[in-house]
């Protein structure tokens, strides 16, 4: 029997499982869970996404995983902000149209990354999975549910081992932030700010185009406490001098306020969830009386 | 010959090296600790418990190495924790019941990880080991030391060649943190914090019990500063309202307290190695004149 | 056919890329970057350097990676501090003449750790290389770009194939942090911080020499603002007193000020690229009437 007619457990690539939390670096909750991971599926490798989520941020986790498995090997992914654990919230494990599996609770986190990984074609219920570890606590589901039934899952588990078999149409879903074309205006939702205090809305380049903004442009921003701001339309921060606020089409591929060199979220004073208008134009005269909000 | 008959590296799980630092992670250090490790044993699998122990926190290192390692698979695993280095203090590599290694300074940091994993089988010194580094720093045992000896163990060096034999009767070790049932009170030191200001004690599901506490039951909380609190025993922070005090056995198996969605060591002013008391029942009336230090 | 006499993809050390970054880890940029490169070479063994450099702090990062590199094994090795993303600045690749690349933007990041490890044998210009993603952000190069480039060559696309080859000697570089030794003085500039205050002055153990240093000496720090402090020479913090500043040479072989439990960085209120002189002795008297800049 020839080496090239078996299979080679060297030559296929490692069964990848990512993870996205927000446990922080700080503790060991995020070194445990890798070595149980590492126990039950000693190949895999695996993949921090991040754990800087806002604590019990599950909107915020769930838009960022979204925007970052499109980027991951196709694999079991792991995602865990999960204020409810503990209660009687459902757990799930979810295979996706694109062969992905997504693991976590069943609060709303999933079901962004899910529809734009080619949607979910089956689901199950996992609170009481065969593959968890044999005993659960009441707070650490990372280390004790989803992190073992994703590893067994990545070891090669058949997918309806894992649990129940789950309607997605029952899934919890979140309210989306949004944006649309209010005549001239753009009204946008923020929807993620990240590290550097760079404020991505809720809108897209289809968006900028529809308010006839062109590259250079200068436009106007209205806050909800009744502020008036000036920014300009760009491609890259340093076409605008230190300091000075801009929007810009996001590598997530969104609109984004930032400011050069600093942080556009302060500046702004702005958070997820806020709403502001946009539109092109000098900043001052004709304005609306309310942004909403 | 078969394939089946002969060793293959491919099949066999790789090399497990695991982590813990008082590093953090903004500097270089846990990078070139990787790069140190990598270099010397190609295949190893190297987990990172977490370098986020307080600097210079041997005990809560100690502690949360004692928690971590059951989690882990079997490997060798570095600890450091190392205020004393490039002093006399001495450097260990220990041999466990289990089949792990430990490698890190003898200054207390290993002990309570090595009892809880089946004891010590046999000790040696490696602070002048033939597999430490050619020079080795007064500053940098973790890059020079403890992981060069640690990946070449991983990479199969037999144990005794990494140090002279020492009696593991020799080792320094640390006060623990204790707990004890006085009458109707339950007087438990502070254990550990996490990063969330959760607050574990040094009491387990079982002193709760020799308290006649249920799920659901209220209790008192004496601190040393003659300050009374009100707490639920629960098993679920989701079981109180958000802002209040609770007790709970946590993921590791201890008593803790916590407050739902915010941090009990703020509100209650506590940190590792204070005491408090507990008691079951409404808080007020009847108090003992002090909890102790 | 024995096995030994084929070639083993288990027995090969795995590709190793390296990473280094001002990205931070509260974001997912770090993540999504290991997801692109273990979807480009799914056996590379990917080891981060650190991601804490300060926010576009070229000088910090270009000298951090120089300190790391020799402890990493020999691989891709990507660096990204980029304020000049999404401009005209050049993205390169550079072979080294001791096997290693290095990958990341022309603006002074690579060149230190290239001139310590070997020398550049060749350097390709990869702005527009075909290894790169299809779509190239205007603000996320790491992902787009370096990473893509790194990941392929680590999978063992020829050098070559990156992009346009390009004279080395056009590299932009940066102004190096020097020392130097005026009469019984050493004038020195900080190099690096790290994250415990400790203090790397860019002078070496040779010029403690040549003031005629002896471990246990006195000396005297003269700051620009005209501050006066001593400190003593020594081999390990402890040797002297909690809270006493002293100089020693460090683990990257440079002299370093620090203070035995505290930081040494908040305690002279240095930072980087600032200056400030030494001299043997009790500080006080004969003082020169400026340390510079």
């Amino acid at each position: 029997v020839s080496a090239a007619a078996q299979p080679s457990a060297a030559a296929s690539p490692p069964a990848v499982v990512t993870f996205l939390s927000d446990y922080g670096l700080r503790d060991e909750f995020v070194g445990v869970c890798h070595g149980v991971i590492a126990t039950l599926c000693p190949s895999a490798r695996i993949i921090d996404i991040t754990h800087g989520i806002a604590r019990h941020d599950i909107l915020g986790g769930a838009l960022l995983l979204a925007s970052a498995l499109p980027h991951m090997p196709v694999g079991v992914h792991i995602a865990v902000v999960d204020p409810g654990v503990g209660t009687g919230r459902g757990a799930l494990a979810l295979e996706l149209g694109d062969g992905r599996v997504l693991v976590g609770p069943d609060n709303g986190l999933l079901v962004p990354a899910a529809q734009a990984a080619g949607g979910i074609s089956r689901a199950v219920e996992i609170s009481r999975s065969p593959l968890a570890l044999e005993r659960v606590s009441a707070t650490f589901h990372g280390r004790d549910l989803f992190c073992p039934v994703a590893a067994r899952l990545a070891a090669g588990t058949p997918f309806e081992q894992a649990g129940e078999p789950f309607d997605p149409a029952r899934l919890v879903r979140l309210a989306m932030p949004t944006a649309s074309i209010e005549g001239s205006r753009l009204r946008a939702d923020v929807r993620l700010l990240d590290g550097f205090g760079n404020v991505q809305l809720a809108a897209r380049a289809a968006d900028a185009e529809a308010l006839g903004l062109r590259p250079g442009d200068q436009l106007e921003l209205l806050l909800a406490d009744g502020a008036v701001h000036g920014a300009r339309f760009v491609r890259a921060f340093a076409e605008v001098p230190a300091g000075e606020l801009l929007l810009h089409e996001d590598s997530a591929g969104f609109l984004a306020l930032a400011v050069n060199g600093a942080s556009a979220a302060e500046r702004l004073d702005l958070r997820a969830g806020r709403q502001l208008l946009l539109r092109r134009g000098e900043p001052g005269a004709g304005l609306p009386a309310s942004a909403g909000r």
